[in-house]
């Protein structure tokens, strides 16, 4: 299966020690080889970096580890793929405007018998069952609110109905953000960690990389990080239930809702942890 | 004002020795320091890189010299900011999806008392003048044929018909593609050159660089780079006239059409070449 990565930070931060691990499971600790992609909000822009290189060889890869992007908002991934070919039109995550925002949103799963109707105001450049639901989150977001942007407890509301709606289709582990607040669904596996002051040392599972948190951040910052495997060996990952549907703000945890998802789905999704 | 370079090819052709160049003029060779942009179509995918650092200096830039992308289209541009600051939100060039495509656009120009009314389908993420009419133009089009994607020939006058309504606001010199043709226009300065079989030798004027096309390239092959100023000292470049709005397709000019320009714009034009 594919793997995700998030964060959402209350200051901006870079995520080149997270994402040095995270790489390294792109072809080396670890088999998606299928391309990778990185997107960066930084205030209102929204930056994607995606490549169909194995992420521990690529050149795009290398210049984020390298170049700190400091963000409130990232979300990246490592394909293995299932569902469409390895083209780079098929690499997460997916971009969007919105209400003036860029949106984002990748996936980790594999959606069966899922066919939206699309009235065409978004529509999927690539052949993936995840961009088909990208599409189809945006429109009936349009749907529901129109031009005006909804309160965030609106807006949670809406991704929860809308979650209810796709999980049914099978594995639908997803990170999405609008540069605000960031989404994560968890089907199969996902966890997260917060991290606050007063900051501690952290060590990569994937690499031998240490970083003491307590000298490069201060009261002000915290961090969550949420990954479909926890990166660090040393410190205390939360594991999100299946169903599970959290918002997280300023580096915390906003709000949280579990969707129940149909025993036949949870057998499926046993056997299947697959990507798109 | 700020700069555009842009490149359509009948096969996908790497872009780092015009690219080269160009990055010399944001901030080395030429005063374009607010930022840079560029955009590489591959088949239906497209990647934006985009940075608010000088494109001389940037580590985003120098990527992009060294990591040759097969593309067979490109927009660039880089930026000296008039309206809107230099946040990364206001880099060129923009990126929106139109039929299941991805669209680039990338402006050098400055539009007065230009404010389209725009529906909600496409809205600014940042505050230039250049993003707005990239919007206006997109919602436009899709105004005009719905969800159904035109011909060239449709497209071509379209696009036509939406340049002379906002030609009338100021400096518009375009680029824009939706990664099957580039369609260029031209208020104030805009040269293009189509290098085909047999190539020759081209000598860059903003660095001491050199490249033998005859050695990298086939009789297949067909380039058009087209730029703001002229990148080599060494060619011929035909300079467009303004007004012309031309359409590339495989490497050749395959579409022109010219709006006349108002006087008292072109007076206007003639005093103010600056850039959104």
């Amino acid at each position: 299966m594919c793997q995700l990565l998030g964060m959402n930070c209350a200051t901006p931060t870079d995520i080149t020690f997270s994402f040095t691990g995270f790489a390294a499971r792109g072809g080396r600790t670890d088999h998606h080889a299928d391309g990778f992609g990185v997107a960066f909000f930084q205030n209102k822009a929204c930056r994607v970096f995606i490549d169909n290189t194995p992420c521990c060889q690529s050149p795009v890869a290398e210049l984020i580890k390298n170049y700190p992007i400091k963000s409130r908002n990232v979300i990246a991934h490592i394909r293995k793929a299932t569902q469409g070919s390895t083209a780079l039109e098929n690499c997460h995550p997916f971009m969007r405007e919105l209400w003036g925002r860029h949106w984002i949103f990748a996936h980790n799963g594999d959606l069966k018998n899922y066919r939206p109707a699309l009235g065409g105001q978004y529509r999927p450049v690539g052949c993936t069952d995840s961009e088909t639901a990208f599409c189809h989150v945006l429109q009936s977001l349009r749907g529901d609110f129109g031009n005006d942007e909804p309160s965030d407890e609106a807006l949670f509301a809406a991704l929860e109905s809308l979650t209810r709606e796709i999980t049914v289709h099978g594995v639908f582990n997803f990170l999405i953000s609008n540069g605000s607040a960031l989404f994560a669904h968890c089907s199969t596996s996902l966890y997260y960690i917060v991290r606050q002051w007063p900051f501690a040392k952290a060590h990569l599972i994937d690499a031998d990389m240490t970083v003491d948190f307590s000298r490069t951040n201060c009261q002000a910052d915290c961090v969550a990080v949420i990954a479909t495997k926890p990166l660090t060996d040393n410190e205390v990952w939360t594991r999100l239930e299946p169903g599970q549907l959290l918002a997280f703000d300023k580096g915390r945890l906003a709000r949280q809702a579990t969707i129940p998802i149909p025993e036949a789905v949870q057998r499926k999704n046993a056997e299947n942890l697959a990507c798109a």
